[in-house]
């Protein structure tokens, strides 16, 4: 990897220079060199810097259930968009969430949820379910009968649409789709910028017809769920090599790269490949910040290139991630698994009751297929260098 | 896509205007112009064109059964390594076809080999095959129990590697792992480079430790068979995205990118993420020096970016395509298919009696997730105008 070049962060660009002059002069105290302007003239692409206002054109991806608003605040402070996972909490805590990132950071932030159609429990395939684990249940010596009151995966609704009214948060980003257009318009009329992801082309001019201020372009390396809304065939699923180049060609909109990018290098050809941005949720995974258990972490860093796959036994949806017991023995892909999110609620039990076990046998291991280039260190150092790593490469490669 | 800098094609690096003068007053005639130096100084890695004495680090990827001298012919003049195919000929059809591709042109020349076990065909999974089959057999009219005689897929072996110690091609390339160390000591001593593919990073160091000089990391998105050789789970091959800087990481060699590359924008961003090189097939597949069919044409023309999934039904390994017809009803993955490459037998009589009625049913319409991005035009400014491409965007980066 290239060392960041030391020579050009202490530089300053000729029009920092002045302003800091005449900073000296009008406030009459001593101002920092600033090295601010002059990174951000070095992005080949200013669109998702100058639209979001950020200090780098990164997006730290929103990671339900294993993160909260500290890793938002760590990589807001390190330049990046932090995004809030909202899918897994009520409004009152999304609400409390964001007073708190607030009264940290006073950087833009993103708020993200799913728009999924939700589905009631089907009993007949929730009873089938349970029997696929009811081994699991009697090793754990736990009561399959029992009500499940885990927090589960709620779509975005009128209720949590006022908690935007409320709160505006700059950007609000939708995973798979957008929710109806009544919708999308109140999100868009309190001022915010509208994000979405897309996994295939088609998805992409979908969501750009449908209000997208901004697509995401996740290629088939992401960790996590897929956002996959017009599709159901993952084997047809489009890499991020393939997937951000034509997504770029078919809309007009900034595209972010998501998929596999965890490095300057990454950074570097996302922005070759014609992407104003990226999103990076995997790299994250491993900072003190994230709510990432211990074994989980082990896991983590141990999985290598190849250690990843898509499953539906989690939740119901497909989505990447480390192996863990139940994907390798029931899945990765079963028939048997409850329409999203209500494959989850039957494996909530057993994921409390191993998890105090110290196992994650039952624990979602979302993970991207460059986990392996994950470090540990804080949301706020890796951020920065990341960004210092990708223009270091970017100029490298005129050189 | 960015228009080729026309400014600095036509501008010379001042080496290359003092060997022209000097030519000129040495040799008293007028030399033209050459960007050709020019040129090679702006790829920000050299390795690959150093080693490979090519004027682009573009590899034309060798494709079986869809081309021959003509395509590595009009490549070469590109100022890409031309790369022929050799495991569906003989050993006097490739001399025959190296001899054509000398004659026309003074290129160095990659000559392609697969090195997969060969494993005899199992008599009661070929009957199975065939009764999987009949249906077909009997809607074209063809007599199931005749034998068949169609070219099908050989390892390199003792024979092949006596034609390349006479006809000592540049660069020997390998798929599906190296063949065994005796035969890799002989290419090497014929003073051969020898280039291998990888499908994860274990991959990749397996080829280093066992000769390697040059290793191409194949991304989940490349069209035709997967190289793997260590690994059979197809759901966990890697992106290239992810595959490309952590191969990069783990071996020393020059790597070669390989996995939805089309166009200037995929070069580029392959050299950002640690790349010295790329290979690039589907691209050429649109090319007049093809042998591609017509009505495949049709099929490649029309394909978008998540027309293709991985088979293993139309030869026993698994391949990435575009479904045809077999594909869709008996796979495209299906337990039933003999080992490679004994399931395209049976297909075989299928595909040639499809082909005289114009259909391509049972034909292999191998193509990446990039297809979308082809363009019908010669090889050989196809091959030009990918690096061009490449080196405005290289600049562009650091603009």
């Amino acid at each position: 990897m290239a060392a960041p070049l030391e020579r050009e962060v202490t530089l300053e660009c000729i029009a920092c220079l002045w302003f800091r002059v005449l900073s000296c002069l009008v406030f009459g105290r001593r101002c920092p060199p600033s090295t601010h302007l002059y990174e951000q003239t070095m992005w080949p692409d200013r669109r998702i810097i100058e639209l979001f206002k950020t200090e780098f054109p990164i997006v730290q991806a929103p990671m339900a259930g294993i993160m909260d608003a500290e890793l938002v605040i760590a990589a807001a402070q390190g330049g990046a968009l932090g995004s809030l996972p909202c899918a897994m909490l009520t409004p009152e805590k999304a609400r409390e969430q964001v007073n708190i990132i607030r009264q940290r950071v006073s950087a833009p932030l993103n708020l993200n949820f799913f728009c999924h159609k939700a589905v009631d429990a089907d009993p007949r395939r929730e009873a089938g379910w349970k029997q696929r684990l009811a081994p699991y249940y009697k090793e754990l010596g736990l009561d399959p009968a029992a009500p499940v009151n885990a927090a589960n995966r709620s779509p975005f609704d009128p209720a949590m649409c006022e908690v935007i009214e409320e709160l505006k948060p700059e950007m609000v980003s939708f995973h798979f789709g957008l929710p109806d257009s009544a919708l999308v318009r109140r999100v868009k009329a309190a001022g915010c910028i509208v994000i979405a992801a897309a996994t295939i082309v088609k998805e992409a001019i979908w969501l750009e017809e449908n209000g997208a201020d901004v697509i995401i372009a996740q290629g088939a390396e992401a960790g996590g769920h897929r956002g996959m809304f017009l599709t159901e065939n993952i084997g047809e699923q489009p890499g991020t090599f393939a997937l951000v180049p034509q997504v770029v060609d078919a809309v007009r909109v900034p595209v972010i790269a998501a998929g596999g990018i965890a490095d300057g290098r990454g950074i570097a050809a996302a922005f070759a490949l014609g992407a104003a941005g990226v999103q990076i949720g995997t790299a994250y995974l491993r900072c003190p910040e994230s709510r990432v258990s211990a074994p989980a972490q082990a896991a983590l860093s141990q999985a290598l290139d190849d250690s990843t796959v898509i499953t539906n036994v989690m939740t119901g949806r497909p989505a990447r991630g480390i192996p863990n017991r139940v994907m390798r023995e029931i899945g990765p892909i079963s028939a048997d698994a409850p329409a999203f999110p209500h494959a989850a609620t039957g494996l909530a039990p057993l994921k409390a009751a191993a998890e105090k076990l110290g196992k994650v046998d039952f624990t979602n291991l979302w993970a991207g297929q460059a986990v392996r280039l994950g470090r540990d260190m804080p949301a706020s150092e890796l951020t920065r260098g990341m960004a210092e790593a990708a223009l270091a490469r970017l100029r490298q490669l005129a050189a």
